[in-house]
Protein backbone atom coordinates (compact mmCIF):
# COMPACT_ATOMS: atom_id res chain seq x y z
CA UNK A 1 0.00 0.00 0.00
CA UNK A 2 1.82 3.23 -1.20
CA UNK A 3 0.56 5.60 1.23
CA UNK A 4 1.39 3.22 4.15
CA UNK A 5 5.36 2.70 2.48
CA UNK A 6 5.42 6.73 1.82
CA UNK A 7 5.05 7.20 5.55
CA UNK A 8 6.81 4.85 7.00
CA UNK A 9 9.73 6.35 4.17
CA UNK A 10 9.20 9.52 6.15
CA UNK A 11 8.60 9.25 8.97
CA UNK A 12 9.79 5.65 10.07
CA UNK A 13 12.64 5.14 11.89
CA UNK A 14 15.21 2.44 12.48
CA UNK A 15 16.43 1.59 16.09
CA UNK A 16 19.24 -1.22 17.26
CA UNK A 17 17.74 -4.23 17.13
CA UNK A 18 15.72 -4.75 14.08
CA UNK A 19 12.73 -2.38 16.06
CA UNK A 20 11.16 0.06 13.38
CA UNK A 21 9.69 3.06 15.36
CA UNK A 22 6.52 4.21 13.80
CA UNK A 23 4.92 5.54 17.02
CA UNK A 24 4.51 8.96 14.90
CA UNK A 25 1.45 7.51 12.67
CA UNK A 26 0.55 3.93 13.95
CA UNK A 27 1.37 2.72 17.89
CA UNK A 28 1.89 5.92 19.97
CA UNK A 29 0.12 8.95 17.93
CA UNK A 30 -2.09 7.70 15.29
CA UNK A 31 -3.02 8.96 11.76
CA UNK A 32 -7.11 8.33 11.96
CA UNK A 33 -7.09 9.00 8.29
CA UNK A 34 -4.22 6.49 7.76
CA UNK A 35 -6.25 3.80 9.62
CA UNK A 36 -9.25 4.69 7.50
CA UNK A 37 -7.40 4.08 4.46
CA UNK A 38 -6.03 0.76 5.69
CA UNK A 39 -8.96 -0.68 6.77
CA UNK A 40 -10.45 0.21 2.95
CA UNK A 41 -7.19 -1.94 1.73
CA UNK A 42 -8.20 -4.65 4.02
CA UNK A 43 -11.82 -4.69 3.03
CA UNK A 44 -10.54 -4.99 -0.38
CA UNK A 45 -8.13 -8.14 -0.17
CA UNK A 46 -10.80 -9.67 2.35
CA UNK A 47 -13.97 -8.77 0.62
CA UNK A 48 -14.66 -12.32 -0.44
CA UNK A 49 -14.37 -13.78 2.75
CA UNK A 50 -17.33 -13.56 4.60
CA UNK A 51 -16.00 -11.84 7.42
CA UNK A 52 -17.99 -11.87 10.34
CA UNK A 53 -15.60 -10.67 13.38
CA UNK A 54 -12.46 -8.90 13.53
CA UNK A 55 -9.81 -9.80 16.60
CA UNK A 56 -6.74 -8.49 17.28
CA UNK A 57 -5.04 -8.27 20.88
CA UNK A 58 -4.54 -4.70 23.38
CA UNK A 59 -3.29 -2.51 22.42
CA UNK A 60 -1.89 -1.08 19.88
CA UNK A 61 -3.68 -2.89 17.28
CA UNK A 62 -7.11 -1.57 17.97
CA UNK A 63 -7.28 1.28 15.94
CA UNK A 64 -6.73 0.00 13.01
CA UNK A 65 -8.86 -3.00 13.74
CA UNK A 66 -11.87 -0.77 14.21
CA UNK A 67 -11.27 0.94 11.44
CA UNK A 68 -11.52 -2.87 9.66
CA UNK A 69 -14.16 -4.31 12.06
CA UNK A 70 -16.36 -0.97 10.84
CA UNK A 71 -15.63 -1.51 7.04
CA UNK A 72 -17.12 -4.96 7.38
CA UNK A 73 -19.59 -3.85 9.17
CA UNK A 74 -19.07 -6.39 12.03
CA UNK A 75 -17.95 -6.46 15.95
CA UNK A 76 -14.13 -6.01 17.34
CA UNK A 77 -13.20 -8.31 20.10
CA UNK A 78 -9.67 -7.29 21.40
CA UNK A 79 -7.84 -9.82 22.99
CA UNK A 80 -6.86 -8.73 26.74
CA UNK A 81 -3.42 -9.08 28.11
CA UNK A 82 -3.64 -10.64 31.73
CA UNK A 83 -0.12 -10.51 34.39
CA UNK A 84 -2.54 -13.19 36.60
CA UNK A 85 -1.45 -16.75 35.66
CA UNK A 86 -4.95 -17.44 37.58
CA UNK A 87 -7.09 -17.60 34.05
CA UNK A 88 -11.03 -17.82 34.90
CA UNK A 89 -13.01 -20.18 33.64
CA UNK A 90 -15.23 -18.20 31.20
CA UNK A 91 -12.45 -17.74 29.15
CA UNK A 92 -9.59 -18.89 26.03
CA UNK A 93 -5.88 -17.97 27.50
CA UNK A 94 -3.19 -18.82 25.48
CA UNK A 95 0.50 -17.44 26.26
CA UNK A 96 2.43 -14.75 23.72
CA UNK A 97 5.45 -14.15 24.05
CA UNK A 98 6.51 -10.89 23.15
CA UNK A 99 9.98 -9.76 20.25
CA UNK A 100 9.91 -5.89 21.53
CA UNK A 101 9.08 -6.41 25.51
CA UNK A 102 11.47 -9.19 25.79
CA UNK A 103 8.63 -11.08 28.13
CA UNK A 104 5.26 -13.46 27.75
CA UNK A 105 1.62 -12.05 27.68
CA UNK A 106 -1.04 -14.30 28.63
CA UNK A 107 -3.74 -12.87 25.61
CA UNK A 108 -7.75 -14.07 26.87
CA UNK A 109 -10.91 -13.52 25.46
CA UNK A 110 -14.46 -14.21 26.43
CA UNK A 111 -15.84 -17.33 25.78
CA UNK A 112 -18.80 -15.00 25.30
CA UNK A 113 -16.97 -13.31 22.47
CA UNK A 114 -15.77 -15.78 20.12
CA UNK A 115 -17.11 -19.14 19.61
CA UNK A 116 -18.17 -21.65 16.13
CA UNK A 117 -19.92 -19.71 13.88
CA UNK A 118 -17.20 -16.95 13.52
CA UNK A 119 -15.00 -16.28 10.55
CA UNK A 120 -12.31 -14.32 12.11
CA UNK A 121 -9.91 -12.02 10.28
CA UNK A 122 -7.01 -11.23 12.42
CA UNK A 123 -5.21 -7.43 12.51
CA UNK A 124 -2.44 -6.42 14.16
CA UNK A 125 -0.15 -3.06 13.52
CA UNK A 126 3.38 -5.50 13.31
CA UNK A 127 4.35 -8.98 11.90
CA UNK A 128 7.56 -10.03 12.89
CA UNK A 129 8.22 -13.53 14.41
CA UNK A 130 4.52 -14.26 13.77
CA UNK A 131 3.73 -14.59 17.85
CA UNK A 132 0.72 -12.53 17.89
CA UNK A 133 -0.78 -13.88 15.26
CA UNK A 134 -0.20 -17.81 15.77
CA UNK A 135 -1.82 -17.07 19.76
CA UNK A 136 -4.35 -15.15 18.38
CA UNK A 137 -4.99 -17.89 15.66
CA UNK A 138 -5.37 -20.47 18.40
CA UNK A 139 -7.75 -18.75 20.56
CA UNK A 140 -9.84 -19.03 17.50
CA UNK A 141 -9.47 -22.62 17.21
CA UNK A 142 -10.07 -23.31 20.83
CA UNK A 143 -13.15 -21.17 20.52
CA UNK A 144 -14.13 -23.57 17.57
CA UNK A 145 -14.46 -20.21 14.85
CA UNK A 146 -12.20 -20.06 11.33
CA UNK A 147 -9.50 -17.94 10.38
CA UNK A 148 -9.99 -16.56 6.88
CA UNK A 149 -6.45 -15.17 7.24
CA UNK A 150 -4.78 -12.37 9.04
CA UNK A 151 -3.96 -8.65 7.76
CA UNK A 152 -1.10 -6.28 9.23
CA UNK A 153 -0.09 -3.04 8.68
CA UNK A 154 3.51 -3.58 8.64
CA UNK A 155 5.08 -6.82 8.19
CA UNK A 156 9.18 -7.18 8.78
CA UNK A 157 9.75 -10.78 6.32
CA UNK A 158 13.25 -10.67 6.99
CA UNK A 159 11.93 -12.25 10.83
CA UNK A 160 10.32 -14.77 9.59
CA UNK A 161 7.31 -14.92 10.53
CA UNK A 162 4.73 -13.91 7.77
CA UNK A 163 6.80 -16.47 5.64
CA UNK A 164 6.03 -19.41 8.35
CA UNK A 165 2.53 -18.79 8.38
CA UNK A 166 1.60 -19.59 4.67
CA UNK A 167 3.73 -22.10 4.91
CA UNK A 168 1.41 -23.49 7.51
CA UNK A 169 -1.96 -22.33 5.20
CA UNK A 170 -3.05 -19.09 6.49
CA UNK A 171 -3.12 -16.43 4.25
CA UNK A 172 -1.28 -13.54 6.02
CA UNK A 173 -1.51 -9.81 3.62
CA UNK A 174 0.20 -6.91 4.37
CA UNK A 175 0.09 -3.93 4.21
CA UNK A 176 3.86 -2.75 4.05
CA UNK A 177 6.22 -5.88 3.66
CA UNK A 178 9.74 -4.89 4.84
CA UNK A 179 12.64 -7.20 2.47
CA UNK A 180 15.62 -5.46 4.84
CA UNK A 181 15.90 -2.91 6.64
CA UNK A 182 19.90 -1.17 8.23
CA UNK A 183 20.44 2.00 10.16
CA UNK A 184 19.79 4.49 7.12
CA UNK A 185 17.78 2.27 4.76
CA UNK A 186 14.47 0.22 4.47
CA UNK A 187 14.07 -1.76 1.36
CA UNK A 188 10.30 -3.14 0.62
CA UNK A 189 9.68 -6.59 -0.75
CA UNK A 190 8.19 -6.86 -4.23
CA UNK A 191 4.39 -6.59 -4.10
CA UNK B 1 -27.03 10.17 24.05
CA UNK B 2 -30.20 7.56 23.47
CA UNK B 3 -28.55 4.80 21.67
CA UNK B 4 -25.80 3.92 24.31
CA UNK B 5 -28.40 4.50 27.18
CA UNK B 6 -30.19 1.84 25.41
CA UNK B 7 -27.78 -0.80 24.84
CA UNK B 8 -26.43 -0.31 28.06
CA UNK B 9 -30.09 -1.26 29.66
CA UNK B 10 -30.21 -4.10 26.94
CA UNK B 11 -26.58 -5.38 27.62
CA UNK B 12 -25.00 -3.67 30.39
CA UNK B 13 -24.84 -6.45 34.01
CA UNK B 14 -24.14 -4.47 37.17
CA UNK B 15 -21.71 -6.26 39.20
CA UNK B 16 -20.29 -6.02 42.78
CA UNK B 17 -18.46 -3.43 43.77
CA UNK B 18 -19.61 -0.98 41.34
CA UNK B 19 -18.92 -2.55 38.44
CA UNK B 20 -20.67 -1.94 35.71
CA UNK B 21 -19.81 -4.92 32.91
CA UNK B 22 -19.97 -3.25 29.29
CA UNK B 23 -17.37 -6.43 28.05
CA UNK B 24 -20.12 -6.64 24.89
CA UNK B 25 -20.15 -3.39 22.92
CA UNK B 26 -17.49 -0.70 24.86
CA UNK B 27 -14.38 -2.47 26.01
CA UNK B 28 -13.75 -5.94 24.98
CA UNK B 29 -16.33 -6.95 22.23
CA UNK B 30 -16.62 -3.63 20.07
CA UNK B 31 -19.54 -2.39 18.30
CA UNK B 32 -17.75 -0.03 15.58
CA UNK B 33 -21.32 1.29 14.37
CA UNK B 34 -21.91 2.39 18.16
CA UNK B 35 -18.06 3.95 18.13
CA UNK B 36 -18.74 6.12 15.04
CA UNK B 37 -22.39 7.08 16.12
CA UNK B 38 -20.56 7.98 20.04
CA UNK B 39 -17.77 10.09 18.37
CA UNK B 40 -20.38 12.11 15.82
CA UNK B 41 -21.84 13.33 18.68
CA UNK B 42 -18.55 14.29 20.44
CA UNK B 43 -18.37 16.43 17.48
CA UNK B 44 -21.23 17.76 17.86
CA UNK B 45 -20.61 18.99 21.26
CA UNK B 46 -16.86 20.10 21.11
CA UNK B 47 -17.19 21.15 17.21
CA UNK B 48 -16.67 25.32 18.36
CA UNK B 49 -13.82 24.21 20.27
CA UNK B 50 -10.49 24.44 18.16
CA UNK B 51 -9.71 20.75 18.89
CA UNK B 52 -6.21 19.79 17.16
CA UNK B 53 -5.74 16.45 19.39
CA UNK B 54 -7.31 13.50 20.88
CA UNK B 55 -5.70 12.31 23.90
CA UNK B 56 -6.59 9.03 25.16
CA UNK B 57 -5.08 6.12 27.71
CA UNK B 58 -4.43 2.56 26.44
CA UNK B 59 -6.22 0.34 26.16
CA UNK B 60 -10.47 0.22 26.64
CA UNK B 61 -10.40 3.92 25.52
CA UNK B 62 -8.86 3.47 21.86
CA UNK B 63 -11.80 2.44 19.88
CA UNK B 64 -13.85 5.33 20.48
CA UNK B 65 -10.96 7.90 20.45
CA UNK B 66 -9.64 6.71 16.97
CA UNK B 67 -13.10 7.49 15.61
CA UNK B 68 -13.51 10.89 17.27
CA UNK B 69 -9.57 11.99 16.06
CA UNK B 70 -11.33 10.53 12.53
CA UNK B 71 -14.32 12.82 12.50
CA UNK B 72 -12.33 15.67 14.29
CA UNK B 73 -9.72 15.49 11.63
CA UNK B 74 -6.80 15.39 13.89
CA UNK B 75 -4.42 12.98 15.20
CA UNK B 76 -4.68 10.55 18.17
CA UNK B 77 -2.12 10.01 21.04
CA UNK B 78 -2.97 7.89 23.38
CA UNK B 79 -0.66 7.61 26.61
CA UNK B 80 0.92 3.85 27.07
CA UNK B 81 1.12 2.24 30.40
CA UNK B 82 4.02 1.44 31.73
CA UNK B 83 4.90 -1.58 33.76
CA UNK B 84 8.42 0.40 34.99
CA UNK B 85 9.64 2.97 37.68
CA UNK B 86 12.19 3.90 35.19
CA UNK B 87 11.05 6.20 33.02
CA UNK B 88 13.24 7.71 29.95
CA UNK B 89 13.98 11.41 29.49
CA UNK B 90 12.00 12.24 26.37
CA UNK B 91 8.40 11.38 27.86
CA UNK B 92 5.46 13.22 30.19
CA UNK B 93 4.83 10.23 33.07
CA UNK B 94 2.48 10.68 35.86
CA UNK B 95 0.91 8.33 38.15
CA UNK B 96 -2.80 7.07 37.65
CA UNK B 97 -4.66 4.85 40.34
CA UNK B 98 -7.35 2.39 39.10
CA UNK B 99 -10.66 2.49 40.76
CA UNK B 100 -11.38 -1.48 38.20
CA UNK B 101 -7.69 -2.75 39.30
CA UNK B 102 -7.27 -1.72 42.45
CA UNK B 103 -3.53 -0.69 41.55
CA UNK B 104 -1.31 2.45 39.83
CA UNK B 105 -0.40 2.64 36.31
CA UNK B 106 2.72 4.83 34.64
CA UNK B 107 0.81 6.60 31.83
CA UNK B 108 3.63 7.72 29.56
CA UNK B 109 3.27 10.17 26.34
CA UNK B 110 6.29 11.06 23.99
CA UNK B 111 7.32 15.05 24.30
CA UNK B 112 7.13 14.93 20.31
CA UNK B 113 3.29 14.38 20.48
CA UNK B 114 2.01 16.31 22.94
CA UNK B 115 3.11 20.05 23.89
CA UNK B 116 2.22 24.22 23.29
CA UNK B 117 -0.25 24.88 20.88
CA UNK B 118 -2.20 21.33 21.30
CA UNK B 119 -6.15 22.12 22.14
CA UNK B 120 -6.37 18.39 23.27
CA UNK B 121 -9.60 16.76 24.14
CA UNK B 122 -9.46 14.10 26.31
CA UNK B 123 -11.25 10.52 25.49
CA UNK B 124 -12.09 7.50 27.86
CA UNK B 125 -14.62 5.04 28.00
CA UNK B 126 -15.33 5.23 32.03
CA UNK B 127 -15.20 8.09 33.98
CA UNK B 128 -16.09 6.63 37.91
CA UNK B 129 -13.51 8.48 40.26
CA UNK B 130 -11.95 9.96 37.50
CA UNK B 131 -8.31 9.47 38.03
CA UNK B 132 -7.65 8.59 34.36
CA UNK B 133 -8.62 12.12 33.47
CA UNK B 134 -6.97 13.93 35.92
CA UNK B 135 -4.06 11.95 34.70
CA UNK B 136 -4.62 12.91 31.46
CA UNK B 137 -4.82 16.95 32.29
CA UNK B 138 -1.38 16.69 33.91
CA UNK B 139 0.17 15.67 30.80
CA UNK B 140 -1.70 17.70 28.59
CA UNK B 141 -0.58 20.50 31.30
CA UNK B 142 2.80 19.36 31.57
CA UNK B 143 3.60 19.60 28.10
CA UNK B 144 2.63 23.28 28.12
CA UNK B 145 -1.19 22.05 25.66
CA UNK B 146 -4.39 23.24 26.74
CA UNK B 147 -7.54 20.88 27.44
CA UNK B 148 -10.44 21.71 25.97
CA UNK B 149 -12.67 19.18 28.10
CA UNK B 150 -13.62 15.34 28.05
CA UNK B 151 -15.90 13.34 26.75
CA UNK B 152 -16.56 9.44 28.22
CA UNK B 153 -18.38 6.81 26.96
CA UNK B 154 -20.37 6.29 30.46
CA UNK B 155 -20.06 7.94 33.70
CA UNK B 156 -20.99 6.53 36.99
CA UNK B 157 -22.39 10.07 38.36
CA UNK B 158 -22.51 8.33 41.82
CA UNK B 159 -18.93 7.84 42.12
CA UNK B 160 -18.05 11.64 42.12
CA UNK B 161 -15.18 11.94 39.38
CA UNK B 162 -16.90 14.08 36.94
CA UNK B 163 -18.72 16.40 39.16
CA UNK B 164 -15.16 17.33 40.73
CA UNK B 165 -13.48 17.60 37.63
CA UNK B 166 -16.38 20.18 36.84
CA UNK B 167 -16.29 22.07 39.58
CA UNK B 168 -12.65 22.20 39.18
CA UNK B 169 -13.52 24.08 35.64
CA UNK B 170 -12.99 20.99 33.60
CA UNK B 171 -15.83 20.68 30.52
CA UNK B 172 -16.88 17.30 30.92
CA UNK B 173 -19.75 15.39 28.72
CA UNK B 174 -20.84 12.25 29.13
CA UNK B 175 -22.88 10.12 26.41
CA UNK B 176 -24.60 8.15 29.50
CA UNK B 177 -24.67 9.74 33.00
CA UNK B 178 -25.79 6.96 35.45
CA UNK B 179 -27.23 8.25 38.57
CA UNK B 180 -27.94 5.33 40.76
CA UNK B 181 -26.98 1.37 39.81
CA UNK B 182 -28.20 -1.51 41.97
CA UNK B 183 -28.23 -5.38 41.11
CA UNK B 184 -31.14 -4.94 38.91
CA UNK B 185 -31.66 -1.56 38.06
CA UNK B 186 -29.64 1.47 35.98
CA UNK B 187 -30.85 4.59 36.53
CA UNK B 188 -29.96 7.73 34.86
CA UNK B 189 -29.30 11.04 35.20
CA UNK B 190 -31.70 13.27 33.81
CA UNK B 191 -29.69 15.38 30.95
Amino acid sequence: MKALEEKILAEGEVRPGGILKVDGFLNHRIDPTLSYAMAEEVKRLFAEEGVNKVLTIEASGIAMAVMVAWVFGCPLVFAKKSRTKNIAQDVWAIEIPSFTHGNTNTAVVSKEYLGPGDRVLLIDDFLATGAALVGLRKLVEMAGGTVVGAAVAIEKEFQGGGNALRAAGMRVESLAKIAEMTDNSIRFAES
